[in-house]
């Protein structure tokens, strides 16, 4: 919890907060964060112009590896939250994000998930292909923002 | 909700209500009666020896093509739910179940669903296979009891 | 299935199907329409002015007293689908809504629920208070479209 | 992943994985592990004596404040998966969990999550109270087995 923000402009996801995704504590479910998580992948992945349905077919598939998050205050229905994500580390063979989640100023949750690159036939792991290694680097150059 | 109660026994499969499963509300969500039903198809399939896993190997896909549900009184965390269901028709190319889920003695909802029989490579209608059909008259057979 | 369009102009949301939305057979869950169903129920008392947590702050509790859904066409990853409603009838005790889902021009599913008015707290029913008659009031003016 | 194996005999749960657990990859959506992390802890306090509801019951709130995966092989739809938890720490204001899960002999995935204890109104800090502590230490004291 204490770890630095990380640097770098992070790419932002809105999310609404659905009635299913809370519990009978009132709040968000714990495991929906992977959900959000998992939602900010997906639109980063469009926004740099390979939705994930292209992704797989061109026989990749990137599962978690890992995954974690942190839970600082809980959400509730119909918040709005917006979870900020950055690449943290890219390797020829996995890649990994960090997360955080607000309402406002208040910061919900923060997370981190690696990913391995495998071929989505039978899950094996690959080297990342030219044009993954490519948009991982865009990913990581949007973050890094304008110099 | 005044459809008298089908004949012959039903097949009962208990499920105990996940933290995940309740709302905000208190409650457990709407939704998630329609995965109980497919919880307990999947148990009828395996008692009648064919574990869903096996019928998907055998190329064959049985979507839901219709679904109802009525909501007579609220499930709750940790309860523990019994869903009966009885085949109510069967015909080549679709069948249809009925399902009534008790707290005890509680009527705590009640559904039906339509399933296809369709292949599961591109979901196209299929006519019934020899060993589906037998199976199907097994599921009837079972709920008119021995004679 | 073979049921008219309802009438005047439906309340649309669009939703975008993700990863955990669907299942191993490659397309959306079938209790997922349920969902779908309640985040355009949301979204339109948003557009109404009284957002759903309002609507609990009042007092108040809608829930599903029967829900019914007809697949058509599998929803499938990524999939940007219009949740069209429309409000189909309103008692002082009770409303129910129709929904259509389409991607594109594609009509993927039909749906229907029908909500009881009950007290937030202990869930007994209740008559409709002025507001809820006056914003289901507007919900149905919205349909009806100008004249 | 290259931790130990927790000392003491875990406490087991079995879970089979369900249709809607599993995603258009074929395999278990990675953030239904925490579901069935919730159902081990849940069962856990069954077997020692207290359901979740009479924790409730109680006025106290156990939720996560962190929690990680790893995920090593797929889960794949009709498993029956063992989710085997030890209790990790426990302390007066915190305590945690290790789980892993496994398909036979083969590891599936391991976790840990971390628990506040709050007042269930307000969310507040509470020291666990003396049913609670001594709870924890027979959780405890069953891993460590008999001696």
């Amino acid at each position: 919890m204490s770890r630095p923000r990380p640097e770098g402009e992070p790419f932002r996801t809105q999310i609404r907060v659905r009635y299913e995704e809370t519990d009978a504590a009132g709040v968000v479910y714990y495991a929906n964060y992977l959900r959000y998580f998992e939602v900010a992948r997906v639109e980063l992945l469009r926004a740099l112009g390979v939705p994930i349905t292209e992704v797989e077919e061109r026989g990749i598939a990137l599962p978690a590896v890992e995954a974690h998050c942190a839970y600082v205050r809980p959400g509730r229905l119909d918040d709005l939250l917006a979870v900020d994500m950055w690449l943290e580390q890219a390797g020829r063979a996995a890649f990994s994000f960090t997360y955080e989640v607000r309402r406002g100023d208040e910061l919900i949750a923060t997370g981190r998930t690696r990913h391995a690159i495998v071929s989505r036939g039978d899950l094996r792991p690959l080297r990342a292909p030219g044009w993954l290694e490519e948009l991982l680097g865009r990913a990581q150059g949007q973050q890094a923002g304008p110099e």
